[in-house]
């Protein structure tokens, strides 16, 4: 995949096609100026309508306190070109390093938050947190997604799918059953 | 893959290894010696130790119900060869038809909870329900994994992860970078 492809605006409401098969995804934060990035595996889209996206980010990482301080966040979908920097983001803490500038990553201007998008991602999805009801339980933060971008091509990225013991599953080949569903379940 | 081959016991705390990537799952359920069972493609790992998974199953599904009765379901996971029964449960209501019957899918009983696994899934997830401080505002259910089987093989199912539009994303290739993880990160 070329990292330079332009982006588009795309639905919020239509996150789903990204975040429900399970990427590994990017996560970028901004609090006063200061900004960081995690690896996360713990999503799951919640509703359509406002667009919600539930995460579990864990009081560990340094992620959490910008994001419980800003109320904001970029969720960022890479691809397996940034395998490595996906790995890497992971192995270290936003407390020692600069990972924008470690990973060499670039910070696009979001739209509707402070936080920066990271432009060599395939898709941004802007996030605005929602309800924080569960965050001292579980650390699982709820994200209404308020204004999202993704590349032009390819039609599908190809996406890294955590497994634990450092081993990822790569999305493979698509099936379309599109003709077998009830025209409402579409 | 053999839909015949044995499972063996797996730890619960070790559920992400194939819930984490994502794949559509079959929730199965039991109450009062009704059964059901849902396509579900919104859920999310919460913790290990409890092992907790997140579920948004919502209230327009006939198990959604069944789940609250009981406190209790099964998370099945279907691989390729049952993509068309995964998206002909989705397709219909437990309210108007038995799914196990008409989808000719096997009750398997369960170890630690009433409701019945399903035989010819890879694995199945046994789960209680563990908070449901969310239920009514989102209908996302927190559940303890408190048992689970698992196929001996293959290593790793080629599962479905579903992207809307009746279109789904098949696991592909493994990608092993352990080498590269700080080892408290494996």
């Amino acid at each position: 995949m070329n990292t330079n492809v332009k982006k588009k605006d795309f639905p919020p409401g239509n996150a789903r096609r990204y975040l429900e098969p399970g990427p590994v995804v990017l996560v970028s934060s901004q609090s006063k100026g200061e900004t960081d990035i995690m690896t996360l595996g713990w999503h799951t889209i919640l509703a359509f309508s406002p667009s919600l996206v539930g995460c579990m980010i864990s009081a560990g990482n340094h992620s959490h306190q910008l994001i419980r301080k800003s109320g904001e966040c970029v969720i960022n979908i890479p691809t397996t070109e940034l395998t490595d920097k996906v790995v890497g983001i992971g192995n270290t803490s936003g407390a020692e390093i600069d990972k924008f500038s470690e990973f060499e990553l670039t910070k696009e201007p979001a739209q509707q938050v402070s936080a920066p998008a990271i432009k060599e991602c395939y898709a941004n999805f802007e996030c605005r947190l929602y309800d924080d009801t569960l965050v001292d339980g579980y650390s699982f933060f709820i994200f209404e997604i308020v204004a999202a971008r993704v590349m032009t091509e390819p039609e599908y990225p190809t996406t890294l799918h955590y497994t634990g013991d450092g081993k990822f599953m790569v999305s493979g080949e698509m099936v379309d059953r599109s003709e077998l569903f009830l025209k409402e379940m579409l």
